[in-house]
């Protein structure tokens, strides 16, 4: 390979399933814990070693129940040694509401949103807004809450959709709540956030605080250029239903989160990443 | 000069006294109607030709009563033929509380937040922050307030603290609220917002829509540095009390807003700029 | 696509057969007139409107015989229309040796080589360099083979190993030898030049003169991953024997140019590219 | 500052006299050793502790008499103990001419070119080359002469006047003839290299093998912006009669190489960067 900060070898994460997706667009995407960890077990043997999950109700819709989380951690681990990587991001409730159940289970992970930024779904044919609101993450919440994982063990995924989500940063690794190696998901591409261009993406990886590993997240047909990329910079592969229902061939959709993994290790492979183990992954971020 | 993007003229704004800034701060900071017409005036005289303004009470407090902009417009207008640029945002008030009284006054130019951020002050001693808060600009106020302009003929200066500020413009662009020539300002290094580094101003700039032009605005001492590379990467100049108090020796304090347009007019010679007079200023945006 | 630079259509260019390469590296290289006429019209055949072509004798070194360049050009016209690119590079003999009786022969397009610099292979295993030599080519070369390819309305194909040599460009512009749209050959990664990294090609991309259009080419294994990257960012696509032997995956050797360019037709198209028609391609540089 | 890629502390290098600039041109350009040490008395009296040397006739040509050079290295060290560069690089003679007595004399450091290109003077007024030629420094001269600075334990000065001048480094890194800590210099904006804009400068410096240090040669009147710039990107300091005889304003021509170390010191201290003592600069390199 000509560029030389590419990995050796690379984490494969799958985000199983999200909240916005629904079976109606996609109907391989998982709703109950059952479905949930019968998805994860199919990225786990098509490769993956971190599932990114958000819990939800028998009816697709975002759930924050502890027992819901609890049923999920339970099932999951169940049908293989996958690490949990849960969400706490969400435009309803306190951090508190969202947060507490999952970090209280301890999973390997959970997620961070690192900053605050208008949030909506933009309709190119009515050229309006839907949804239109704002993703209200203020310092104090992310305060509350890397202090919460620190205290349970639990590894934080930074989830940035801007620059200064990841300058924020600076600000807690100063604190002390942060400190190499640090994981973070760079979210390409969202009304509201960064554009999902190369340049873009190159900035967002050019201000990482040192001691960063990353991954970058892309939505939609644009998922597989945006992981080819962050591969090509060095960072770690995500895929999953959550972003993305289609193989790299744009047109042919996903029967499984399983399909999706098993796309992520070829295009690993076309770039001459091996996907790190389960002990590897676990290494990481020690 | 080797870098074959900079501009032969470009306009010098200066941003009179802010909200923040104080006169135990900086004596010269002017708080009434009265001093801040004659703040523009040496700014004029020195060789800007847009004064950006934020209305204060007497006792230096942030003011948004339509008879306060409506005095500072008529005093300054008996001073200098200083194009108005008035201040719009706030983390107080809706929207319309903030910019209707000021809009209607028709002023040359009115600042458009381009987007939302949490928004704090960052103690580096203490390692907390202070004011922690969510400087909000949803899309709907946004539009609000580009239609509300569009009506009343002025033009808007879009103000972007985060790459994803700029990438916002691109929807109001598909909605036809705004075309080029367009009047962006970067702002750097507010803690919330995006880094003060050259690589990130780089990146701001290559984002901006086609047909865009630029400012930047740098926060304390480092204005003149981002002023400077602002000019070599083909932008106008923005100086003024309410960024900076100090000269660009870093040490002396500036007695008026027109030590400051001095000091960047000179900067703008050294790097071979003409200052736009107030015609070209006019057509510039037209 | 996220990336807007890249474009709707694309040449494929096919480079036949070099001088360097040899039938015991990889038995498809053709040698005579008459296996280099069946290979460009394997390439056509599979998707390729340009041919780049070096003649050679028999024994497969490099020729600069008029009557070798004239059979080549016959026996190609009566195989199919695809256009010819001749080279006119060389370690040995003057300009007028190596380019008088190609250009003399109209072709559609010849190269042309830009720059001066060192030229060697380096053995890794021995740490030492093997033919180390001077690829001379002063600047009047560089101004006698332009102003003959004028005189016979050859398109020239500006080859570029270095930044440098792209900067020359500049003074044969000013000349009048040069206008846009000129095509530009990034070469990258070779011994002596800039390496094959996409910061390296990025930054040749962005120094070309305005109106120009590129290829990369790409030197080995590593030429896939460099013509992508082209594309990405608005390039042609240049591939074939003289640059390297194998498909994609890295280990299947081609049996013909047909099959690289077959292998380049779908990398476009999983870009989102179209490959130009014959008429494109003749209008591109008009 | 905001880059905080910044030196705290940097060297101030001056080029004495060059060999291409005459006395016609200005009058403070010294040619007989007894000349030069006096100028390099005057530049290390104002803050340089490098003094980068060619040896000249009484009539102001290029010298490569061992006596000439020995002659400067006595009178130079009986005025001030800056530490000695001389210079090896020309388009006449064979390196072994040109570098043979001055590595000998083993001063501090000694400048090795990096790379061959072509060379010329562009008259922009009569659209043509002047001196067009070639300058020649391939890989066996390289060679040879870092083995000979290695056996005398002079520093390498790493000349760079293109992108692949500096890739050619690696092979030296490899054959063990070079290792970190590395002093490049880039000089920009020469015809037959690379441009002196930003942009190409940020290109060199991103390819500097690991363990690099570097300044930027300017030549002419853009040597104090791509200075300044050097030192923005954590370079050091170069400026001296030998590439430009004017003072930042642009007009002022300096009386002595001392009046352009004052300025570079100046420079030095708007940026927060400190020139480093004859110690430090010692240390540098060890």
């Amino acid at each position: 390979m000509t560029n030389h900060q590419i990995r050796k070898k690379a984490i494969l994460s799958c985000a199983i399933t999200g909240v916005l997706a629904t079976r109606k667009q996609c109907p391989s995407i998982p709703y109950t814990p059952e479905e949930i960890a019968l998805e994860t077990k199919r990225a786990y043997d098509a490769g993956a070693t971190i599932a990114h999950i958000h819990a939800r109700e028998p009816d697709g819709s975002a759930s924050w129940r502890p027992e819901v989380f609890a049923e999920i951690k339970e099932r999951v681990e169940k049908l293989s040694p996958i690490l949990i990587n849960f969400s706490t991001g969400g435009v309803t409730g306190t951090i508190q509401d969202r947060a507490e159940s999952a970090v209280k289970l301890k999973p390997y992970m959970a997620a961070v949103n690192m900053g605050t930024m208008n949030y909506a779904i933009w309709s190119k044919k009515e050229k309006k807004f839907h949804m239109s609101g704002i993703f209200e993450n203020p310092f104090q919440d992310i305060q509350w809450l890397l202090e919460n994982l620190r205290a349970q063990g639990v590894v934080p995924e930074l989830e940035c959709f801007d620059a200064g989500h990841i300058c924020n940063a600076d600000y807690f690794i100063e604190m002390g709540l942060l400190k190499a190696p640090m994981h973070f998901s760079l979210i390409m591409g969202v009304c509201g956030g960064i554009k999902g261009t190369r340049r873009c993406l190159e900035n967002q990886v050019s201000i990482l605080p040192e001691g960063s590993e990353f991954q970058v997240i892309g939505i939609g047909r644009d998922q597989w250029q945006l992981g080819r990329w962050g591969l090509e910079l060095g960072g770690h592969l995500r895929v999953g239903l959550e972003d993305n229902f289609y193989l790299p061939d744009g047109t042919t959709m996903a029967t499984s989160n399983g399909d999706l993994c098993t796309a992520g290790v070829a295009l690993m492979k076309e770039l001459g990443v091996t996907p790190m183990t389960l002990e590897e992954t676990k290494a990481a971020f020690k």
